[in-house]
């Protein structure tokens, strides 16, 4: 069965795209821990992301750094920090997530409650600084 | 002013050494917030993770995949998380923590209080795992 990632690359699910290539595809979390929150996934569906061949690993790494830096021109966090987990969905995928310090990765924290016009404009914002 | 990752790298300050090649190395982390906890460090000595030359970026992770799996070796944890914050030192680094859930990676939780005894001994089996 598809996961809901395979879903969203296969337009079968609707998701807030921000950048994507062959490989590797990056849209807005739905859950965000801050302005900006960003999944990246590789297309490949491989539940555990250490099990990924490691040339598709790289690259999703190098993928990821291209959307970080477009996401730090988008928000004024100190910086993007990074958390892999992967319990929640069995498709790897990496959490880009604004932060301003050591605590601002806390998935125990409550989330963002934005409006459908506030992700748009995320969005818009994220691509306009993809390179 | 070197980082005290830096001063790790030359052998100035000893640590939980458990791999390392001519450009990353692999410790654990003093503060664990599980058994396994471990940081893995490009030598290029670089604040911010995404600001790494792609190339090196991508060599960490793949670097990172080799001691993770020999973590999954150590540990009964489900899986190996990642993090990456770096707002502690500012030399670009990557935790790898043994999860069994998503609030698990959180860093405001109490750390691990292990024993020298204890710490060499991860430190040995991990590196019996490495391969």
């Amino acid at each position: 069965m598809s996961t809901v990632f395979s879903k969203i690359i296969k337009r079968e699910i609707p998701a807030h795209i921000v950048a994507e290539d062959d490989n590797y595809i990056a849209f807005l979390d739905i859950n965000p821990l801050a302005k900006g929150h960003t999944l990246i996934v590789p297309k490949m569906e491989v539940n555990y992301v250490f099990d990924l061949p490691p040339d598709v690993l790289s690259g999703l790494f190098v993928f990821a750094q291209k959307v970080a830096k477009a996401i730090d021109k988008f928000s004024d966090a100190e910086r993007i920090g990074v958390a892999v987990i992967g319990l929640e969905v069995p498709h790897a995928h990496i959490h880009l997530v604004p932060i301003n310090g050591l605590f601002d990765i806390d998935f125990s924290k409550p989330k963002l409650m934005l409006n459908p016009e506030e992700l748009v404009e995320i969005t818009e914002k994220i691509i306009s600084f993809v390179e």
